[in-house]
């Protein structure tokens, strides 16, 4: 006999396959189980599309009368593009219903929950919770903050470098690491840059996969004064759309430059250090951008760290020492007089991407108690 | 019935137990088997004591006759401190050496296997062999060389940082991965610093272990000039030798004041970019030095990773961000114009020690059919 661990367990699975498909939805997996017979299975595919519920309860058929039902998460209770989840569930004739974790959205949690406690259903809530929330944790982030998930990402040699003194870096690492990252912008929906990159460097930032299509982010340039240039390859939006950020001071003139060639503006507050990033976020989040790679030089990633705007740290370490007195680190920005003042984070995961390493981390959680 | 990897594995295994003990001898095992059955074992505890070979001829006694012996080193063909393993064995009646990889060193190598060959003794090489060359890694590089294992290690944030801008580094990793290096002092019999270090830190560069007494490696001050303050701890030899590394330049009467409080002295050439690291390295192999931890800052280790000297990297990573433009980083010295010019390694282990990540890498070997 199967526990409820092992069948969530395969809700999981069945979630996740759909990575990168279902934003701005959050990936959401169901199995329905009776006599311990899987008779219905399913799983949110893409935004649009029906829920998880929907595709198992309608594989279950009568089979779901009696049954336990296992959902990745607490099934909707109010109309979207789809009908609530919860009503379906109660009309299944499901005897009981388990739940990884509660709908993060504060304003909706326990309500599907609710709805079904007061049919008579058996509801369980919190099996496998943990694995659930790191499943959606960029969902549960956008519902909670209404800003994008931010992931910094870097590559790095051994001692700590991204760059020689005078700007040079290709390549730090190898063609698999820089697949990874291609993988790695497939699965969000923004990519944001300094102007000073997009000026030394004039990237497309668009996502190359070797097996197949990619998807491309959303280019985002901050330009506090305008500087990005008018025939860099990033104001071509023929292949993806581009948002640079300026300021409320920026000439109307020159915004009308950059959208003539498609390229949309969102100007926000800025004072001498810089564009402010919380009014960044939340009008790129009203942009559709849910999830948000940062690939800034030093002195981005140093406004991202210092404001605690960075939700996951990737960094990929080359097996190369480079050394050089001005050779350029990830992190610069303003200093610190002592180590008290670093960023803490926690080390989430280790692995090895042909001869490089994958560190993945997370901002230290400060426990409640402390 | 087990294969002669596994008797193999078991020498290595009974070498391994003696780390940190036997410098300047290798690691060495030895395992007799005679009709499926283990009739003796050994191993090379100590210098001065006997050879694994001895310990286990003498356990199998006339079970050895006929018997096949695994050991891990090709036993010794000259008369040191102990009579030649080779004679010994001989004269023991196996039938069968099985050796897992040849003596490293060049004077010696290969002696022997053809001492127990010419006997009539059936003598097969390499089982085994990379294991047994990592496990004396050192002890083989000092053969070749005639200079000590050089270890680079720093402790540095997952942006590359190793201090704030004014030095400040107390302390980037936690009280684990501090426990772990001081394991690694005691396992070296040298630890190098600049005489910047010694000026700032007055550092004591002993061991300090939390379960026993450690061993204190012999510190080593790179200092040209004669800085070293003569009232700081380095000076004092009480509890540890002390060698500065001097020019030839260095005035006599200087050096008498430390000679004075016992600190040994060593003279190379210098030029204007420092002394001469291979002269140095010689030096303190012929002072018993056969396995040094260079604990430098940014400039020291910039000297040994440009001469190739460094023999191993052992990079503490912890999880914090530090950022700061002026940040103090672990490779610093001359800037290189591009990426190509970094130094490759290889990892070769990635280890969480308490919060914090280690990671062991090895100079990339360059292969002789490039």
């Amino acid at each position: 006999m199967k526990t409820d661990q092992d069948y969530m367990q395969l809700a999981l699975q069945l979630a996740a396959s759909a990575k990168g498909n279902t934003n701005p939805n959050p990936l959401v997996g169901a199995v329905i189980v009776k006599d311990g017979v899987i008779v219905g299975t399913g799983l949110h595919r893409k935004a649009g599309e029906p829920h998880a519920e929907v595709h198992a309860v309608k594989m279950a058929g009568d089979h779901a009368k009696g049954a336990t039902i296992y959902v990745t998460l607490e099934p909707c209770s109010h109309y979207g593009k789809t009908p609530p989840c919860a009503n379906l569930v109660k009309e299944s004739g499901v005897a009981r219903v388990v739940v990884a974790t509660e709908d993060p959205n504060p304003e909706v949690a326990g309500r599907g929950i609710k709805l079904l406690r007061e049919a008579g259903i058996e509801v369980e809530v919190g099996i496998l919770q943990q694995e659930a929330q790191k499943l959606n944790e960029r969902f549960i982030h956008n519902m909670l903050t209404e800003r994008p998930f931010v992931v910094a990402k870097f590559a790095m040699t051994l001692d700590g470098k991204i760059a020689t003194y005078n700007g040079h870096s290709q390549w730090i690492t190898n063609e698999e690491a820089r697949a990874d990252v291609h993988e790695l912008r497939h699965e969000v929906d923004g990519i944001l840059v300094g102007v000073q990159t997009v000026i030394n460097d004039n990237p497309k930032l668009t996502t190359r996969l070797a097996d197949r299509q990619g998807r491309n982010p959303i280019r985002v340039v901050l330009d506090r004064t305008l500087r990005t240039p008018l025939n860099g390859h990033i104001v071509n939006t023929t292949e993806a759309r581009t948002i640079i950020v300026t300021s409320h001071d920026a000439n109307e003139n020159d915004i009308k430059q950059y959208e003539k060639q498609g390229v949309e503006i969102i100007q926000v507050t800025a004072n001498s250090t810089g564009l402010n990033l919380e009014e960044t976020l939340k009008a790129l989040y009203k942009k559709g951008i849910t999830h948000l790679l940062v690939e800034g030089g030093g002195t981005v990633n140093a406004s991202f760290l210092r404001n605690n705007f960075i939700d996951q740290f990737i960094v990929y370490i080359a097996p190369k020492v480079l050394g050089g007195k001005h050779s350029i680190t990830p992190f610069t920005g303003d200093d610190v007089e002592t180590i008290d003042f670093a960023s803490l984070v926690e080390f989430d995961e280790v692995t090895r991407i042909g001869e490089d390493l994958r560190i993945i981390a997370y901002p230290k959680k400060v426990k409640s108690d402390e």
